[in-house]
């Protein structure tokens, strides 16, 4: 079909619909239900952060936008931060989705890497 | 109200979502309608990717989320590169559109390098 | 411009655009903040229901789409459940949410009742 | 984990993402390839349409949002148009996604009745 021949594209939109996908059930069907420090502000905007950029970093790379590498470089961020605050939750439902997200911050960093870009903090 | 008393991030919303509403229908009720090189693939992708970018930077933005500057600054690529595109099709509604996608570049690059973040390219 | 002459359209798009940024503004920066039962679930979802779908009216609407009215009418209801939840709430913040959601009902019910639409529960 | 035990729920789900992706897929890797009236407003409208809606409808689903019985109704008569104007195109690449458009039609109209729902005209 006019599916993406490139494997390495391939496997990183299926890693972002799989970090989309984990981030928003977590966050709905247990992290609400969990309350506490489950539902601090922080935790739910990386959360919600996490759910956007994995979808626009999807959609980028399926509409095969010449920016992709650009919004997954800044992808890798978005899902490396959320991955942080998932471990710090210390809890077996919340460390599944941390290596979710990890899992999707790698192949996104090499997307981004390919085409010579990376997010970068001056000083 | 809740509402953002830092002027700068205030205008840079009003800015993303003024571009993104622009660009939606710009490409739906004038570029289709042209057709032609108004509707060649490459220039539809820049579109799509610029709306959906600027509702990214938009909603990072309301929420107040930590990583709004690393997203604001990917998002002045995506509309820059927008701005050309449209620019290429010569025509006064187009130069409109390139317009506030160049006024909106300008406001989220802003953004980015408060927080000294830019897109690099190496090489 | 190429925007909508049709008064009645351009103001149910304003208020979807409204209300969408309304509650999530709301959801983010203030009921986060609150916590108990401002973040219950049943309350999170259905605020997060509403931004979702006011978007969905609003771009249907903007693009001039024929099922806008299907799509309205839906709105409808879902920005009357949520009302009904910032209602609940009993404080100042949430009650001008829910004022907001209830004008954008309004108008969505009206859009669909122009194409003789509504959402229909069978006994 | 905490994943939709419904099973009906979960196909629906599935069904949803399966033709967002392909509509998307479709969208910017063929129609915008082929030109013609592969690219003609109404069509392009249906496809975007369809994206988005199917979108808020899985969305809603996997929130686990009581109101996903009316978005899925709404979603069903969506589906229903856009395989209806891919079908109109005749050739095999269309067929496919107009095939795909329908099953999740089907499953979303079953979705809907479960709860007595359906998007009704009058007169």
């Amino acid at each position: 079909m006019h599916h993406h021949t490139d494997p390495a594209l391939h496997h990183c939109i299926e890693q972002c619909w799989s970090c989309r996908d984990t981030c928003q059930s977590t966050l709905f069907n247990y992290c609400l239900e969990q309350g506490g420090h489950h539902v601090e502000p922080g935790h739910v905007r990386l959360m919600m952060d996490c759910i956007q950029m994995c979808q626009t970093s999807a959609d980028f790379m399926t509409r095969n936008s010449q920016l992709h590498a650009l919004i997954c470089a800044a992808c890798a961020a978005v899902c490396e931060a959320c991955a942080k605050s998932c471990d710090a939750m210390d809890d077996a439902e919340m460390k599944k989705c941390a290596e979710i997200c990890r899992r999707c911050a790698q192949s996104c960093r090499e997307m981004g890497e390919r085409a010579g870009l990376t997010a970068h903090h001056h000083g």
